[in-house]
Order: C-alpha cells, then sequence, then structure tokens
C-alpha cells in the first residue's frame, strides 16, 4: 500500500522523542560553491548515523501482528537500524548480512543487538538466506525499504525540514531501494519538488523510470554502498507518478563531493549521502530559489594521513 | 595585563553575530566510554573552523591604534583566524608561517586573505621573521595567544557553554600557546575546574607549572600541530595561579581519540583537538559530575579509504 501524507504525520508523531530531531547545516563557502543556498539536513547525526533508524522505529512500532522477532535483509545501515529499533521495542532481532558488507557497518549490527545471517552479494543471495531462515524460525519479516511503514518513517525527515526551513525549492536525496526517496515526496506534500540520485554505477532507478518498469540492481560496484539494492516496488510507483528526474554521478565525484563535505562542513557522511551533493554541484542552475539535501548517513571510517 | 571575567563578557557582546553560538554534542556511547557525562563543545564549527576565530576578532575589534594592516604568526588556525577577522574589519593581514605548516592551513590563510610571509619551523625562525617583517612594512601585530584581547576572546566559548549546561564540572581543554587554557579559565570565573592537556612531545607547559617557570617549547614533532608553540606569559600566570593540572597523552593515543570522536559523533576534529578527548578517556574517574571538552578545530582532511 501507498502511504500518505497522514502515514508520515503519525510516523512523526509516534516516534517523538525517540529520534533525533537532526540538525540543518549550511556555509557561505558551500553556496557559492553550487551557485545557490543549500541546506543540508544531518541524518548522519541520527540515531545509528542514518535516516534508516527512522523507517525501522516505525515499522516497529507499527506491526501489526504480536510478534518476539524481526528479521530483514541489510547490508548495513537498515540491519543497525532495525538492531536498534527493536532493542527500544524489546524485541530480538536478526538481520541477513553480505559477507562483503563493511565491516564497520556489520559491527554495528552486532553491536545494536541482532545476530547476523550471513549471505552472498547479490539481492538473489540475500531473498534466499531470508527464506531459508524464515523456514526455521519465528520472525517477522521488516522490508528493508519497499515497506509502507518504512516509507512513512523516512518521510519524516522531510516534515521536520520543511517545518524548520519552509521555502525549499527542491529536495535532493540518494536513491538505493528508494524508500528516502519515496518517502521524501510523500513527507513533501507537493510543498517542493523531490529529484533523486544515483551512481551511474548503480543506476537502476534511473533505467526503470525511463523504461517504465522496474529494472534488475546492477553488480555491487560503487563506493556508495547504501545504494546498491534495486528499487522497490511501492517506490517506483510513487517516484513515477511525480515523474522524479534521476541525476547520475560518477565514483570520482562521489569521491569527491565527499571529502568536500568533511572538508567544509566538518562533519563525517559517506559515500551514498554525497551522491546527491554531487549530483546538484554538477547541475548548477542560477536560481534564487534554495535547496535542501539529505545526507542520509555518517557510517564510514575516514583514514587519518598524518 | 590579564584579561578580567568582565572582559570576556565584554568580548562576547562585541562579537554577536559575527562568531557563532557553536553546538554542544553528546552521546550516550560515549558517555559510556567515558565513564561520565560528557559534553562537547563543538569549536570545529566556528567561523575558520577553530576557536582561533574568537580571540582574533576580539583583538581585530579592539584595536586601540589605528592601522591599516595586522600580522601575525602562526603555523594555521590563527593565521586563518586572523585573515578572517581582519577582512572582516577591512584590514589588510600579514601571516609569518613555517613552510612545513599543514597545506591545508596554510591554504586557508590564503583563502581568508592573507599574505603569507614564509618562515622556519622554531618559535625562533618565526620571531626573527616578524621582526625582519616589521622592521620594513606597516602593520600592527596581533600575538597568536598572548595577548589580553586574544584570551579574553577565547574566553568567550566558556560562556557559552556554561550558560546551556550549568552543571559542568570540569572544562578539559589542550594547552598550545595557552590562550584557550587561560580564557577558559577566566570565562568560567570559578565556577568549574579547568584542566589542561598537552601531547607528551609538546609538554612544555606541564613542565613550566611544575618547574614554576615558562620552558621554551620542544622540537615540533607532535602531530596535534596547534599545539607546538611554548606556553604564554599571561597564560602561564593564569595557569599557575589556578593550580591548573595537565595531562599528557601519547601520539597514539591522540591518533585513537580523533577517529573515535570522527566515529561516534560524525564530526571532523584535528589532532590537537582530540588532546583532551585522549586525556579525559584516560584519566576516568566515577562521578556523576559532568565535564566538558572544547573540540578546539576542525582544520585537517581525512582520507577516503573505499
Amino acid at each position: 500500500m501507498t502511504p500518505t501524507y497522514a502515514d508520515v504525520l503519525a510516523a512523526g508523531e509516534r516516534m517523538d522523542g525517540l529520534i533525533r530531531r537532526t540538525p540543518i547545516f549550511s556555509s557561505a563557502t558551500l553556496n557559492r560553491e553550487f551557485g545557490r543556498e543549500v541546506h543540508f539536513k544531518c541524518e548522519n547525526f541520527q540515531k545509528v548515523g542514518a535516516f534508516k533508524a527512522r523507517g525501522a522505529l516505525n515499522a516497529v512500532l507499527n506491526l501489526s501482528i504480536n510478534t518476539a522477532a524481526v528479521v530483514t535483509h541489510s547490508s548495513g545501515n537498515h540491519g543497525a537500524a532495525l538492531a536498534w529499533a527493536a532493542s527500544e521495542a524489546d524485541l530480538k532481532s536478526f538481520v541477513i548480512c553480505p559477507t562483503n558488507a563493511s565491516r564497520f557497518k556489520r559491527d554495528a549490527i552486532l553491536r545494536y543487538g541482532a545476530q547476523i545471517v550471513d549471505c552472498g552479494p547479490t539481492l538473489n543471495h540475500r531473498e534466499t538466506a531470508l527464506q531459508a531462515f524464515l523456514q526455521e524460525n519465528q520472525a517477522t519479516f521488516v522490508h528493508p525499504y519497499d515497506d509502507q511503514d518504512i516509507v512513512a518513517g523516512q518521510g519524516t525527515a522531510t516534515v521536520e525540514l520543511l517545518n524548520e526551513v519552509p521555502d525549499i525549492a527542491e529536495i535532493w536525496v540518494p536513491v538505493g531501494g528508494g524508500g528516502l526517496a519515496a518517502g521524501t515526496v510523500v513527507g513533501a506534500n507537493g510543498r517542493c519538488k523531490v529529484v533523486g540520485c544515483e551512481p551511474e554505477l548503480a543506476r537502476d532507478a534511473h533505467d526503470s523510470l525511463a523504461a517504465g518498469k522496474r529494472m534488475p540492481a546492477l553488480p555491487p560496484e560503487s563506493i556508495a554502498d547504501g545504494l546498491l539494492t534495486s528499487l522497490g516496488e511501492i517506490n517506483f510507483d510513487i517516484l513515477r507518478q511525480q515523474q522524479t528526474e534521476i541525476h547520475l554521478v560518477s565514483e570520482e565525484e562521489i569521491r569527491a563531493a565527499t571529502t568536500l563535505i568533511w572538508r567544509v562542513l566538518k562533519i563525517v557522511i559517506e559515500p551514498s549521502s554525497a551522491v546527491p551533493v554531487a549530483a546538484a554541484l554538477k547541475n548548477k542552475v542560477s536560481s534564487t530559489s534554495p535547496i535542501a539535501i539529505i545526507l542520509s548517513g555518517g557510517n564510514v571510517v575516514p583514514i587519518l594521513n598524518v
């Protein structure tokens, strides 16, 4: 089912006091660099270091059935988010996780209290491992992005953003499974445009919207490790209906945008977060309208090279 | 002259709207790690990326003589701060800067509009180059740390901190020239204890306070490149009078504390800022009293290693 704006507002109330109302940063240096006023919604400061805490907590708090455990598949942030959300709700949690996932993200999943079930690197591996797990265990599956409650939860970031900076003309977001992008469309409720951004190496949302049907994910090769999954069905429908543009950026542009944010804003963001930064830098327009970028997460460990 | 608490309050009013009221961060994970409640005053988000903007701006706004240019010697943050402050006051600026200073910091000095005058790596080189410059040019010298207005300006961070979190028992700060440490003592105005922290490789403040007289700086070898200068005279007097403890940490402890803050708080701090973090981690006490750490700056470029 497609979530509504009312679902997003209900999610915000349900999670009040449990998730962080993250700060919105800006910088005169970056405004010059982008050629327009840019506001950064800092979800890297969210619980578990990523916006994923919003969707996962909303899904767990809104479970329609009585359950003692939840399970998901995730290469990282959603897994940590579900582990955290489950512990807030006194539930057990399990995460089907590719063995090649970032070590940092695997550690976080464990630290927040989930058990990891290993699987191979592709979406197919994850889904097979999930089915096997569900046949042998009692647990409720929480989809990482293609779920009404997940999408409504992610949309709460946009409600906070537009409450604080009402005159935003466009919100630029990264697109992986599309939960954040779809949540942003629903949370914006027609008040501004939503622009999706993908790595060229993981352009399935771009190609799906161009083709008018969902295309499979590409091999997992981008450094934007949060954006390697394929676009969810609910999310595809929401983005297609809004005729959402998807901008593509190269790996080199993602790297440069990541360190630009580190250097100027003095905050740690992961490469996935830098995808809309790179895209907005590349598509400069002369405009007086401010835009916003959702910095989706900060789960990366930079190296100190002195 | 020793600055007073009234000087700090006057500095805060003088600079209102020009410097940033920086946020104060905390984290449940870090509270567990430190064994007590810790508040981080984020001066890495200050103008020019360091607390130095406070002292430099206060000094420039409070110049007692009419001048068209200011000059200082600095390996980095004070130089950028004076360049920025001078441009706010429509003055020219010159910075005597060691050729081995961090490239990032030299670039910042230039970006904020100062002219760089090269010198060798030691304090002696800087002072000789400064004298030569002053003989040939018309400019007012603004000392990087041993100056009443500089110290009063740095103290404004502590006034903000104690206004926002009144029950702080101790404020931990890095000690280089001692401007921040002395300003913190004056700004705290007896409301809490101030603890100084130095790299073992740059322990002149520790040794000076132990000996009861100012000792020369050690060779510039610590990665905490903001803390390599020798303790100023005004600052020595203020710290000695308060019997300020100085804790020492190793280079390895500084590295670990730097990346700990990056990883958990998702903010970029430079190694000098991590010195009090490392010291507070090493000197865990079981206490119900919250402490604060001033994160002095964020001018470093971490490496993206994916």
